[in-house]
């Protein structure tokens, strides 16, 4: 490959009567911005463990209250892109937010999607365009795009849970806003007892349903049942492994991220092929090694415990017990990838 | 509206002449073809008593070995099209088929689709592309177009079954024909453990399934689960039903006739509007009077009693229970009205 | 392949207490209503010659009034069908329909969907929801299910068009039926001039058309430019053709039907594989020799002639000019398959 | 609206042990990732004047040889986002391309997808995948994601076009690659003879295209073409718009950005209303005014001239000609903004 040619090469009145226009040559970075081969990427392995952000998080609810936060969360920001930037990954933003007993978080809407994966505490629940869900440690909880959303918690110990939105993707589009709302009714229904088994769908009178989003929760109990049947349905199956969808469609059960639950039997190791999308890793039960290809050292994950990892990159997941299965939740950036058609697996 | 000219208003050398050059004028046959405001249906209100039935389809395995059988049937036909037709509808086929234990109903595939509706009896099984389904009161069983099946039974006890296919319309389009199979090596999969939750979907290593009919039998546990899971959820819903549908996709099960599922509440009255699709009921559980317009009486379905009701009509369902919910099984054509854009309601 | 029982080897008095509950056996017909690899097909290989079926059709012209036929119309009936079934295969109809100078078709609408492609006679038009689309020889122009339609004739000498609908199809799912109509009133837009070229589509205001049929003229001249364009283009391309699609989606123009035009080089000879649909064939310029597998004699088609082909059959066409191309249209039963899951090529 | 806590609000100590474990208080950034109503763009709307670019590409040419430029490009940057970034918006690149009589780029292929507006010159053209595709004033040439391209020129002037890609985004989502390859083997085709006409789809033996991107050439005098008969065929119609689509499928012609040529009548004055992506104008016959909302003042556009307007911005166009149309070929971020699910459009 030729070495092409440098913008120090043109002469300095040149280059000063290209910027006067709003110019620019492109080839001094034509290699930086189609690298050979493989994209730069600036996101790196980066690993959160929540025994040491845990009392950070607690300490937040002491120093800001929630009328002072909105939110109160803290961003688990990856180092490659500046902290600064907010972003775990290109489309990826990650935060554990920290609800306290009789605590309100107000309504709004947002273009951006979330999920919130609930890391401990009981009691709290988000209200959904009115749909009431519960929050149970495992559950998964969307809130998409335009929907309004809010969170109250009538328990009494401190809730926390991981939020996961494509904000930083959103936001880079120059699409992301939100909306405040009043406090929503409440409806009958609790998002997640409608649809309840694969195979059938609601449908009144004929009519299949006209949501965007007919599910809003994704109950852990359900999840993790669903893994083990799968697991004792397929013996000899490797990777145990089921995606978040939309039941009515078969869809991503988002636009832009695409969330999983994946289980590891003792002592299994699993390597996970390069694949374009960056990705994500929460422990939910027992604890796993995760190897990045690359990365100077695995990082052992216990419960609660959060990692990413970048795009077309390998990853390998080892259960560290020899008796119990390890139950991951992941998120990456496939529906993005495959939506915009450069979704690539590297064998 | 004008009447048109007679077939007999034309000259018979003239009539003569069409004939011998394969012609026929239209506008004697406009009106009859193309009538006005509502299709002209030889679909008849019919039902078909599981009491009455049982002792000849019983009779039926003593008359005829399974050899001589291949698949021992009782086909449920509409007098209205004509017994020889065997066709509860246009597109519906309708059978009521024994198995005797130790009978062997050796492996086939065909073009028509089918599904079993299991009627009573225990330890038979379909064996679907080398999935193994057992078969238990109400489970439904796909064995869609092209897939090899066949039927055992290691039970002690006669196993009957309701078959719905799509027979006559693919008969009717010149394109049904069977072809012959040796018996089936059984995979791991009993072709209802992988999928089990609704909204997520297996996918090891982030692959979805490729799989044009992922779920093979959809046990009755699960379906009368989420019937009464919806009811709980949705307290004030009038039509508590579900709909089979491929549980990737969103699709219907199979590709020309839809099944459902349907609960009536205590003493509830359920009307069904007016569709153009032809339907057939099959009392799962309880027992239910249903009112078809037009037809002279209701039909009260006992158990494992079936009926069927012309498209374009209206029906009326009514749980003849003051304390136990009645739980019906559906099919009906819409599938196939909908792909050919003619399905309508009529308010 | 073991004999199977018959109806005649079970006793009377069980077959008539069958009958009187509506029951028959199934094993007596299962070979005949699923035959081993190919389905029972009564459509046969059939040829109208348009020089024998046009004196006929003006006299008809004479004997009938066009009030008294609404469409007068020379239906071109399969034999293997029984003339009065009105149909060239399970799922079209073909008819021939003449109107004379200063006659009126009034407007009406129906379930079924017809294409008219125009075989002479300058000066007609048809009106498709209030567009006024001209008729020219080989024109095609849409009425499909729903949409209003009605002819009229500002010529000076009788106009012949080829009529083919999906009504045997429609009447076989008993979902046939017509709504008559006032005469329409004529907006602007001939049916064919918005959407004009290959990969440009209308988008005022950025916004994709809504209508389900967004063009209604298939104009011959540019039909015949693209296939010219296309044999051009791939001077090796054995088979010059095309299908007249939805220029929005992609779609085939009509939803049961699908409409072709292809193109033989002077003294070709092409042979089209035996698929499942049956198939038509109609000679808008030049003339071939049509030779379907198993029939006693090739057809010879002049222009205007029509004829047909049943499903599962191996069709040979050659053009028998050795210096001018020959033009067919083409007409068979593929979305109607495809979309029912039983469509198939046989090498 | 309340204030919400700043980061200097925090004891030092806190936000450095935050810091240390790589988190980020959300709080004070809040309102600024996730403003009110409306998003914080950094494109600004930004004029490049062909005649002031033209003797600087030009230069390039005596300066930089093609084997150190490899596509020798002044990129078209928006100075909202900073030259150096190279974007006209968050998702599109704009870039004016020279190559000189006898030169050769090299082929290559990499993840973003290209476009190629032709601006002058005659004799230069693209192969892309095997198919070599002649330019000219005003033919669109797809490269997408994947295909090899490479550029011959054998004309005797300097030939230009714009180049338009979805770089940016790509680039930002860390999936931006090439691959370098040997000189491509030239087929029969010349990208754009096959699909020449809306409504008919080459479909050899019934066959459609497995092609991703069958037409890659979209020759202007079509497009323009197309326009003046969308005209005619409406006279009413106010905005006389056409979006390039995949004739195959009626999606957008590539996967990230839209593509439209546009007319405007003599004297014409046109308001586009606010919407959610940013968009790009270039003049390819007549002069227009383009008056972004917000901007300082109108441009006005010569031929060649090539402007940007953020999103959610209304634009109004106007035709400086009282006699002959105007033609304006635009690109915006529509498909990324549906497939996302961001997409807006305000009255
Ligand atoms: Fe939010
Ligand atoms: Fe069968
Ligand atoms: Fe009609
Ligand atoms: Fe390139």
């Amino acid at each position: 490959m030729e070495e092409l040619g440098r913008l120090e090469d043109l002469p300095a009145d040149y280059r000063e009567a290209l910027t006067r226009l709003n110019l620019v040559p492109l080839w001094p970075s034509l290699r930086s911005v189609l690298p050979p081969h493989i994209p730069t990427r600036q996101t790196r392995a980066t690993h959160w463990p929540y025994a040491s952000l845990k009392p950070l998080l607690l300490k937040a609810g002491e120093l800001t209250p929630i009328e002072k936060a909105e939110r109160r969360v803290l961003v688990l920001a990856n180092p490659g892109h500046g902290l600064e930037k907010m972003q775990a990954s290109a489309a990826m933003y990650l935060g554990m937010q920290l609800l306290l007993p009789g605590e309100w978080a107000p309504s709004h809407r947002h273009t951006p999607n979330a999920v919130r994966m609930i890391v401990e505490g009981e009691g709290a629940y988000t209200t959904v365009d009115g749909e009431k869900c519960p929050m149970s440690r495992g559950d998964l909880i969307l809130t998409p795009t335009g929907l309004w959303h809010e969170h109250g918690h009538d328990g009494t110990e401190p809730v926390v849970w991981l939020d996961v939105l494509d904000l930083p993707l959103v936001y880079y589009m120059e699409a992301s806003y939100h909306v405040n709302g009043e406090r929503q009714q409440v409806k009958p229904g609790s998002g997640d007892r409608a649809w309840t088994r694969a195979g059938v769908a609601p449908t009144p009178v004929f009519q299949r349903s006209q949501q965007r989003y007919p599910m809003l929760r994704y109950p852990w109990a359900d999840t993790r049942a669903a893994l083990l049947a799968l697991a004792e349905d397929q013996p000899a199956l490797e990777c145990v492994q089921v995606t978040y969808i939309n039941p009515e469609t078969g869809e991503d059960a988002e636009n832009i991220l695409g969330f999983y639950a994946l289980m590891l039997k003792p002592s299994q190791t699993l390597r996970l092929p390069a694949r374009s999308p960056a990705q994500v890793f929460h422990q939910i039960e027992g604890n796993a090694a995760v190897t990045v290809d690359g990365a100077s050292q695995p990082f052992t994950l216990a419960e609660a415990d959060t990692c990413c990892a970048p795009g077309y990159t390998a990853v390998t997941l080892h259960n560290l017990s020899s008796d119990q299965p390890a139950f991951l939740f992941m998120a990456d950036e496939s529906p993005l990838h495959r939506k915009l058609g450069v979704y690539e697996v590297r064998a």
